[in-house]
């Protein structure tokens, strides 16, 4: 498919992130005004409260856009899903009838603050690239053990806490916690002095189900795709994660970027999943191509320096699917909700410069990065504005996801004082 | 403090579990009628909704009555708190004035539905109980290393799943999950054949924070108490549980019981944690009496059979109160919200009769219990009912919590089948 051209010119610009062919949902406000849902398209938002209460977006008997996220839509189920798209198609393609009514209704989003762009119901975390979890594991038990025994037969995840997912933009502040290093025998309560990130991207669930669903089902379910920072303390984690898991290390703060790009607009990019070293049961087996081939990469930027691009991946690396991560996560019957926000992992690739996290681009902390500006890098510092990019690239034009940033805030002199 | 006399005389008879010292708040419907909130009286309910419609209860500007939950009076904050149980101690005790305008309200309990008492934000669930981890980790990792090197000094718990929780009465079905056992090479998709039960208490909290909280802080941010049955699949967990944590395991249901036993009901019974091994650091350190006095029992009943009373403890076994949890899940800024739930760990004593779970009455299966029917059980078998029991025990009077209870249905042949 090549571009498809739009009456909003700045959409049809080469590399233009949001071209008619993307379509990603978002919520803003501009000064004075509440958050509501809009669309981008090239460097405007279509104000979708507003065309819907002029009639121009009619797809139910109620207003779906009069609340500040999506998940409204979302309940309406995938025939609502393409109608909406098929609609947003023809009121914004280059010969669109109804363009004098829509006009007005574009807000520039140079005068736009972005908020969250749904509300999430719960929020899971996977570990389901298999260069980062053996990259992991080989640092913590060694190159022979370095993936767990179930690891090639399940998607590993861990249920993260919704409460502290935030929209890029939002500044993070270094945590405290409980740590011991391996030399003290006993633990003390500081900030944190790993702190990290992971490049990941989540997948919002759009459908209920209250049963075991099969890969194909789990894929229908998925309404889209964000870009999605886990911040990661990894003293925290050391420290706490046996035998339960991550808990406190993982609860700052998760950002996501602020646009939902939709499933039908990611349709031209999907790709296999890697070759199974292990045949997977027949719940969790392939039905199709459901990974994406969108281009990933991580720029770091010290405080008032520029940025070092410091990892350029690929999502097509993960070994599991978002789809079959969903799957996965329903067999015990566990009830999946609208707004429920998957976690990839960490997506890593083959090579050390695609490796998505400073864990693994510094091995531990033990081989520190050098930036571009001559600064060095084990871990965040504070001041570091860490920024996730991504787009899938089509004929003649890309899908972009707009991107996902947050800068580290100094941890707080005494937590507890307010 | 003796027992306060209500002129709902049923709630005066001896041992009754909701005499006016308790209070207790839940959900309920009639034949025909909406779920609303209600509040226990002896056999009766007070319709909280039309108490409220008649001006008798005014709380606020704004009604909070008339929603299927307790959110919105938790919201409101510990003042209204206490002037919702002030109020109704007016209206219920022995010389009401009001007595004429409330009896209209009440409504008899053998004649209501009990539905969920509120709705949960995010469930937590942990693994505070000392004796409970010892025998756990005595089972996995042998005697000498059956506490984790962090268990001493940090609650250890884990995010479980909201959407997971259901009222007392809800049948559970048994789970499939991907299972191998040490003498199988590879996995296989089965239904579970390792179901149990974990007796735990669950916290709910009724205040948000988007910053570490203390221990006295945490403990006023508690809006009240149910029991907790934390449903878990032990063959599906031995398989997933490394490297993250219990998952699928956890996810297919967690009963709570439907009164919410309230703080200040709970007052007269505080009791201070255990003796401490090491000495807990300041953010985690006892600020008071935060764990309660309340005995607990689990009784197991085959289909068609007696209940047989597998196990008897008391919540003061707990090593950590919910409180210090609270304290310690906001540690790294998690922001904690209205309607979160805090599952306790498994609540077990020193000795055989008093463990929470069949994983550690039957020694991982190894010893199967006698039931008084004759029957042994190692872990649960289709047909089963479950019962969590508790009270306090006052001076001539009990704070009951109303039973949580399931039935264990057989696994579905096909759970993908619809």
């Amino acid at each position: 498919m090549p571009l498809m051209k739009s009456w909003v010119t700045s959409a049809n610009a080469q590399g233009h992130p949001f071209p008619l062919n993307n379509l990603p949902y978002g919520v803003f406000s501009t000064e004075g005004t509440d958050p509501r849902p809009g669309v981008a398209i090239g460097d405007m938002i279509l104000d979708m409260e507003a065309a819907e209460a002029d009639g121009l977006i009619t797809l139910a008997d109620y207003p779906l856009f009069d609340v500040p996220f999506w998940n409204e839509l979302m309940e309406e189920g995938p025939a609502v899903w393409a109608a909406l798209r098929a609609r947003l198609n023809a009121l914004l393609a280059e010969d669109a009838s109804e363009r004098d009514k829509v006009e007005p209704l574009l807000v520039p989003m140079a005068e736009a603050e972005l908020h969250m762009p749904f509300a999430v119901s719960e929020f899971t975390d996977f570990y389901a690239g298999r260069h980062h979890a053996t990259n992991v594991g080989t640092m913590f038990r060694g190159a022979e053990n370095a993936l767990p025994p179930n690891w090639l037969h399940i998607p590993i995840g861990y249920n993260g806490r919704a409460s502290s997912v935030v929209v890029s933009g939002t500044e993070i502040r270094r945590p405290w916690g409980q740590l011991k290093s391996p030399d003290q025998d006993l633990p003390a309560f500081l900030p944190s002095r790993r702190f990290d990130l992971e490049l990941e991207m989540g997948a919002i669930v759009g459908m209920t189900s209250d049963g075991p669903v099969s890969v194909e089902e789990a894929d229908d379910m998925i309404f889209g795709y964000v870009l999605l920072n886990d911040w990661s303390a990894r003293d925290i984690q050391a420290w706490e994660y046996q035998p339960l898991g991550p808990f406190q290390a993982k609860a700052t703060a998760t950002s996501i970027s602020p646009w939902i790009v939709t499933k039908a607009a990611l349709e031209p990019f999907r790709v296999d999943t890697p070759e199974r070293q292990f045949e997977l049961l027949d719940h969790l087996k392939d039905a199709g191509p459901m990974l994406y081939d969108i281009k990933l990469a991580v720029d770091l930027a010290p405080e008032g320096q520029p940025a070092t691009t410091i990892a350029r991946t690929n999502y097509r690396e993960m070994y599991y699917s978002s789809a079959q991560q969903l799957a996965h996560h329903s067999t015990s019957g566990c009830p999946m909700n609208v707004g429920d926000l998957l976690g990839s992992g960490t997506i890593s690739g083959a090579t050390k410069p695609e490796r998505g996290s400073l864990l693994e681009l510094s091995w531990g902390g033990k081989e520190p990065l050098t930036l571009d500006t001559g600064e060095e890098r084990a871990f965040l510092e504070d001041g570091d504005t860490l920024t996730l990019k991504g787009f899938a690239e089509g004929d003649g034009y890309i899908i972009g996801f707009g991107d996902c940033t947050g800068q580290l805030l100094p941890a707080l002199d005494d937590p507890y004082k307010r």
